[in-house]
């Protein structure tokens, strides 16, 4: 049991804090003989990275990633892999102001009343620049699934304005800053999120997240079922505050009929009619599509000033001035991603222990 | 790690199928010292047992929960507790027709995919009956949380029937077969579901879970997160599709000032103006009432036929005639309950481990 | 983390107390499709049932166990094994005396000072009576180890009397009640504990185990070493307070040339010359028997009062005249044999996760 | 569940090879607000570090430690410590002729074996350069320890030449390169291993730990003994092949009357006369102090040819010119201390979870 770790035998350990010297992560139970080197875990840190349009926060990290142990020739050896990333641009003079004060929203009061003592600098252990090291790891784990397993995400909703389904277009996610599949909705959003950050404001967001090719038989009952596991790391990860899987929220209002996936056979293959469950049943992959959706609550480091408490039990309010994403959910289109090709790789390895194929 | 144990410090593991003898669990790390009884766990179990109204099975199950070890003179030793909890009224007979073809939206097919063997009585390890020895288990976790600690669920939505949450009265929830704290909308429910059963269908449903009086500084960082932990113990429940804390969905549609919970002083104490959030920030309690909910997807289980396929290849119907829920949400709401207090009852214990107070 | 389960990927847990209705585990991540009945079980239970010779306790116990759930038409389902075996003879007015006083050698003081209760009916939880449910699983886990591994134990020593090493016969541990490979020396063994026996004392003994067939490649670094797991496995065994593998101590005493396991080719193998290292380098297996051995106390419970104190804080002296083994250590050899095959069993499906071959 | 993890509640994670750029470790579930820098924990490494006396590798180590995150202006915050060491002084030229041989004794064939794949630099992943990274995170586990808890280990025998254990003295232990208590036997050391190394040979060792001050009740029935842990945490360390508890081996040998650890009241408090049990009955610390040993083979690296196979199956020697200790046991006393602590820390957090005082 770890408070730091995630997984169970494809598993990662976290470490770091925003304006410490460095964020890592030790990923171990990786099966050996992989190639692996720092080529091919960048790109994916580069699609986080801050700093890539006016829509996330100016903090300029160049988020190199290195790898310490575990490669050998670039191929890995079944023994753990450290990674680390320099912090560079960690300017804790932005937050000296609120070292004295709890900002609404954030963990600043929660930790001080658990651990009696909190890293005020950038949010310290909280700061989303931890979700770095989920993107390094997921980047391992992809590699582990192989090339056939298709994993991505896609921004679908900011603030109330989400997009027209009917216009999905996986290769439009590459070519705005929004990771959006709906090129007709980005102009919209752009304008929208411009004022959002002018007004001193926020925006939340919902993401989905898509793998194709993920073998059926992954995940376990009952308290391994694969949905269960996906729920938890998608609502782990910074501002989240809601998952679904399949058709999700929209299942209750559905019938029995309706939600059924029927079947039939084709071509001696056993052929669904609808994916309603996301790809899972009894908490195991089916082999279809796994579908999930998280919401992300707006950024709660606003320009606007909102009424607040300090240290010492005084009233106060709080105005961030620091570099912040007027959306943070923008950047967690790569992080849910990750986190859902550990849970993938970590299901792949637990059910190929009880199960040789 | 195990497929079928709950929690870390407090914790149970779970063993038994549908239509073998009996079902059961063993609750380890329980503290010691604390006053146990069958008696105080079989009140709990009486909420969630079929066949007390219409709307729910007609299965008829005593449940009676009996201990076998882990007390002493009427108090836990600290040893594990184990509880089992016979089948009585299993009718095999019922099932015989399903076992050669898969229900949509079952386990059915994913099961065998994975172990390629699969019980099929009545759902086998699948079953919803499962959920009486969490509900055992929970019983056991509300001991642990104490007193102070209330917590409590109900049903707010049936298909596309929502309660008027201005209504919301707690002790209504006794009141009717629902858990419906809206004594306003029963009738209407009522009538509903007669109409879903009489036509061969089922319907689904949303649960909403109060946690009041949990301390401040359970969870923890970063993949220990309460929220994350709750998302789990909620999505693994049988046929539930999504999970929300606080504001859930509808905080990706507000502005960071709407969502924000500021606070003030008054008595010398912090006070929230606002539960946003759902008592949990950046993974951690903050001492508001924790609020959780989650959506049950309609009954897979249903008279009307639905085209499906053959363990040998071949397309077919499923029509189940057995006894079933018409929503299987409504006995949702104690599993829900029982889920939620394990999962708080063993932060607490993760808590005091590192932070004695 | 569990405090009463073992293994990870197979896993058990135990639960019971020596006079309460019944004992018993649960064995949770066995693969599917093993043939398994209570009768693969019964033969291993009754080689450590006690009562069958005038040197273990004359407590009768059928020891039948039961299979509740995991297993539809005669094959494992791959979902949670629970088993359970009722106590019978439970005589607890043998122990009225003991419950107020502190047994030397025993549980009860540590466990009351650590849970401020305890179960003083035939030392509750601590009673070696918990060791038929490691036995039991152990049965289990021989058949996930499958008929190519061959684990086996004997007794080597009782008290001062070791076996003569020369004489050592497999065939011979089936033949006399100390599971003994050396028949010269049963007389000898004969005599020495009647007469530890009837002098109201007891004996310790060492067992030695074998497991030949065990594939290369189990165990892991570096903190799931193979050797580490087995040194849990029977240092966790009541009574034993040393465990060593391979040449163990022996090995402190040897030159790094003679202690060389040195290997040659023969028809394109690797032989090796020797086996200082018991099968295990790196705390991994590498192919050769493993080899470990185990000490156990002399039972703590005899007849010649001991002095003591009370739970109020007075001197005393303890004298047991309950049924108890003179040499708990005879009826140790099944039960180490079952927790080895519990660490190879788990270590099997740890490697398949990581290195499917 | 992960490889190289250590502990539970009071947990590390390793990483690194004997070549690679550094090793290091990541302490996760310390308790927050106490008093950290590296100076506490560079003690401890300088005490292990290799070429200190002509009695250990000549390699030059500076071993300085860095703490990278989890403390915040001098005191832990209770998020991860990532401890890193940098390797200097890595001559992989020296191993270049073993990267196609397997060393006897060594885990060369067992990692081939395993995954394939092996990095040969130094032994990688299984170079005792692995035990730095313990011996920081047991600085830390020290602390969490605190001051009441006194730990010492002290080397008690060298190869057949054991100490007089009534000339112990624990001032010795700092006083000569050998951490022995037997001043006496000092010159006789000196001269064997002078000896040994000169002859190309090495020699194994027997290691004795005490830790005074420790709580009564750590520890738990039945899979969490706290000397079944020890165990685990000893037989895990590099090259250890045997551990006994209290009077281990011997107590085989003794009856129930002599092993008795019998009691007495004296000013109102239990008073042991004894402790064969180490300190630990019932897998549960007393309060008295805990006592383990520990035996460690001789280097398997020796001057002197032995007898092995080549990767591509051919016979071949190996004689390994590399800076190595003649007597790998001496390094192995700060090291088993360092474990002891970790186990020790982790079931204090572990007890005070279920049972806060």
């Amino acid at each position: 049991m770890s408070h730091n770790s995630f997984g169970h035998l494809f598993r990662f350990t976290s470490w770091g804090e925003s304006h410490g010297p460095a964020i890592g992560c030790v990923v171990d139970g990786c099966p050996p003989r992989i190639a692996l080197g720092e080529n091919d875990i960048q790109p994916w840190l580069d699609r986080r990275r801050p700093g890539q349009s006016r829509f996330t926060t100016q903090r300029q990290e160049p988020d190199q990633v290195r790898i310490l142990s575990g490669v050998f020739e670039g191929r890995t050896t079944g023994t753990p892999i450290a990674l680390t990333i320099e912090n560079v641009d960690q300017r804790s003079r932005d937050y000296g102001n609120i070292a004295d004060r709890y900002r609404p929203g954030h963990a600043d009061l929660a930790y001080e009343m658990k651990y009696g003592i909190r890293d005020p600098r950038g949010g310290g252990r909280s700061s989303a620049r931890e979700t770095a090291v989920r993107v390094a790891a997921g980047a391992v784990a992809r590699l582990v699934l192989g090339p056939d397993v298709s994993l991505r995400g896609a921004l679908v909703q900011i603030g109330p304005h989400a997009i027209d389904r009917a216009r999905w277009d996986w290769d439009e996610v590459g070519r705005n800053p929004f990771f959006c599949p709906d090129p007709a909705i980005v102009p919209l959003w752009e304008d929208y999120l411009d004022m959002v950050r002018k007004s001193g404001s926020s925006a939340g967001a919902i993401i989905e997240l898509q793998a194709e090719g993920v073998p059926a038989g992954l995940g376990a009952p009952i308290y391994a079922k694969l949905d269960a596991d996906i729920a938890a790391a998608l609502m782990g990860i910074n501002a989240v505050k809601a998952v679904e899987i399949g058709d999700g929220f929209a299942a209750a209002l559905s019938s029995g009929e309706q939600n059924a996936d029927t079947m039939h056979m084709a071509d001696g293959r056993i052929i669904f009619d609808a994916n309603h469950a996301g790809g899972i049943l009894g908490g195991i992959s089916t082999g279809q599509p796994i579908v999930a959706r998280f919401a992300v609550k707006p950024t709660s480091s606003i320009l606007t000033p909102v009424r607040s408490v300090t240290r010492s039990g005084e009233d106060a309010t709080v105005s961030t001035h620091g570099r912040h994403d007027p959306c943070v959910g923008i950047r967690a289109v790569p992080v849910g991603e990750a986190m859902l090709a550990c849970v993938l790789a970590d299901h792949l390895l637990r059910d190929r222990a009880q199960n040789p194929r």
